[in-house]
């Protein structure tokens, strides 16, 4: 007698097969490229240490925390990829060589409240590049080429890597006397997209207590049309005023200069001066991507370059840049947008085999040459009737059926049908399994994600 | 100022790089093994509502299990990855198409006491079929073939598949009149391998209270020597004397008759009469994997056949057969044996490529060239003495570099340093290239483990 009903909690991510299939697709498009570029993967563990954790400390974070005891242990579950990573470089300083590069695609916890498109189990996909004491620009600008590679590796063509510094917004704010106030001022120019100019400049002038001559010199600063060279052309004006303001102007144009080798396309990038991401951790570059037909998603794929790594746990510098992908929250965003290419093989196998005779012989290796052809191909167990057979692969939408009775296996052929077109063709088995092979690949050319 | 030593908890596994690529690889064998054979990949959460991963109750997993309060839910970390299966079935029973396969590599979470090669949190590798109702010996038929693959293609030659069927079993103890001394029984033969014949006779005659007679008949019963064909004939005396016996038989010689379609060889595959598994649980066919050389790890990928697998969630039969592996600890004995194949490439890149000059332009094209080649190609970024250079590539194994010096610009050619011959090459980019693919995949072309 049953005695429970099953559920899963809420926030939590369980997919169906088909989808399920479209987000291993999407996790091993990040593995490869993240790869190609000579990161490691790493997998640390779920449950950490809780002081180890919150060393950091820190208000949205100690709240929403999945934190427990278990013996004498005070543990909780991670909630991002960067604390562990910090964790792990401190850990096993003498054992890695620098710069250290690693990507890791894990799950992540957050007691959020629940609500649509949010989620408490999530994954994030994470690269970073860890320098020991210094760590080149050239890490920075090199970065904008994988986000590029990544999401056109993924199947997406309007999209935008926006790219400002750090240094330079902080340079700027000290040309204007304003060191004191500027993450009050980095707080409100984070919101001009969403709230426009003249909102912005009322909360900088009223709440923040700017003059009107320093609002009307920050809107100017950050409000530059016409593209990156016109945007940085503005920039010169406030050379050599500001040491920190030259060095990221300097920065910024080494990171646009490599673009074009580096192979992202103009079209693909700006810089954006706006942008500032997190207000104390952030130092150098820092990276928001956009998708272009949806600018309410917000950022897809952010990060930038950090000074101290892991000044929680070692006494040495350990700078970095790293990006992060909300892989959960994107899926579930693409998926509601019609965007994940249905046209991809979600099937649990690309041919099913259907023995139609007493002995399954024939049709237990006529499986193995498709498998070792490099299909897919699942042997069908039940005794049921024809009509079933092929409703069930129909169901779950596998491409092909081979189909093995009496004639065939006197003829020494296989009856090859394709679900599709519903086409069905008597043939010798490697003629069959080439057929296979051409037209799963033909299903299999497309990308995870298709724009409309 | 570093607050804080970091560390790992101890039961967590968290490996070094070179040893996490030996990992990745080890599950990509599995996930492609599987995958060939039909089985969809699913992901499940790793907190579930404890009530429903408890349903079923019972001593060692209440104890053990990560249980925990956060807001007014009643949480716990998955124990295994048999649980969230039942209750993802029941959920969307309507929404699957049966025999449903599915497979599973995730990690799960017990509270064991921490002891050297025993883990808090292990990944398991699982595969089940399930159906509605029914499920086909053939199911039962194939899992051998699929253990054989996946071991052969991790690159296991020296194992067997030992393979039993529980309604014999059972059937056997009610021909002797044991059917409620069965449980007993078979806990006490469990332990034949390592306590030996002996004294299981004292345990089934003075602790279980059995006659001499039915002693030496089970004895007799398990342990016929000769290899599976002189195994099975033994049984052939108690045909007809109980149905479930003679059904036992019948599923068992099933299984056997097929492993030659399947391309099990003989030598890979024994009738174990012993094995039982799980007592209430399993009811038809069990296996259990054992290393020739290594019988102290006990079996390695074990499962079998059951007869409901959710029925704490529906009123619906839902028959199945499935097989687990240990991962994280298999991973960490193999390790401990030096089975691990040290030849394979554990560096995070391919082919480092390493500016010699101001402008890295062409390195970054070069690199560009490498990975449209598949290659994992890193750019070295930083500005280091020619022999820093070096000893990095040394110390991450990577197993050539790039070098783009003046020369080489000028020249249109690359240096090529294979860094295990020492050996440099001047050559034209499209040649470099395919020398370093054939090298890579030269060195790549061994399996994961390997036989002393």
């Amino acid at each position: 007698m049953a005695s429970i009903k099953p559920r899963t909690l809420s926030g939590f991510m369980e997919l169906l097969p088909a989808p399920q299939q479209q987000m291993e697709r999407l996790m091993d498009v990040l593995r490869k490229t993240y790869a190609s570029y000579g990161f490691t993967p790493l997998d640390t563990p779920v449950i950490e240490d809780a002081q180890i954790l919150l060393a950091k400390g820190g208000g949205e974070t100690e709240k929403q925390i999945y934190r427990f005891q278990k013996g004498d242990g005070d543990l909780a579950l991670r909630f991002d990829l960067t604390v562990p990573l910090a964790k792990y470089v401190a850990m096993h300083y003498g054992e890695l060589s620098f710069p250290f590069r690693r990507y890791q695609i894990g799950k992540v916890y957050r007691g959020e409240r629940a609500q649509r498109g949010r989620f408490r189990e999530f994954y994030q996909a994470d690269i970073d590049v860890i320098g020991d004491g210094k760590l080149d620009i050239l890490c920075e600008a090199e970065i904008p080429a994988i986000i590029y590679e990544t999401f056109t590796a993924l199947g997406l063509k309007r999209f935008c890597i926006r790219v400002n510094n750090r240094r330079l917004l902080s340079g700027f704010y000290e040309i204007l006397g304003l060191s004191d106030k500027a993450s009050d001022v980095l707080r409100t120019v984070d919101k001009l997209d969403k709230v426009g100019k003249d909102v912005v400049a009322d909360i900088l002038r009223d709440d923040v207590g700017l003059t009107d001559a320093q609002t009307q010199e920050i809107l100017a600063f950050l409000s530059v049309e016409g593209g990156t060279d016109a945007t940085l052309a503005s920039l010169e004006k406030y050379v050599g005023k500001n040491e920190t303001f030259d060095l990221g102007l300097s920065e910024l144009k080494t990171v646009v200069r490599c673009l074009a080798d580096f192979g992202v396309p103009a079209d693909h990038f700006a810089v954006d001066l706006t942008i500032a991401r997190g207000l104390d951790y952030y130092t150098g570059t820092v990276y928001e991507t956009t998708l272009l037909d949806h600018p309410e998603i917000g950022s897809v794929c952010s990060g930038g370059r950090y000074d101290n790594l892991a000044e929680y746990y070692i006494d040495r510098p350990l700078p970095g840049v790293g990006i992060s992908i909300g892989l959960t929250r994107l899926f579930y965003v693409l998926g509601e947008q019609g965007m994940l290419n249905d046209a991809l093989v979600t099937a649990p196998a690309d041919v099913l085999i259907l023995p139609m005779t007493e002995d399954p012989g024939a049709a237990i290796r006529a499986a193995k040459l498709l498998r070792q052809a490099g299909l897919r191909a699942q042997l069908y167990t039940e005794q049921k009737k024809f009509k079933q057979k092929m409703s069930y692969a129909d169901k779950l939408a596998i491409p092909y059926c081979v189909l093995l009775g009496e004639d065939e296996l006197a003829a020494g052929k296989w009856s090859v049908k394709d679900m599709r077109s519903g086409e069905q063709q008597l043939l010798a088995p490697e003629d069959a399994v080439a057929a296979i092979c051409a037209g799963i690949s033909a299903l299999d050319s497309g990308s995870v994600i298709t724009e409309k």
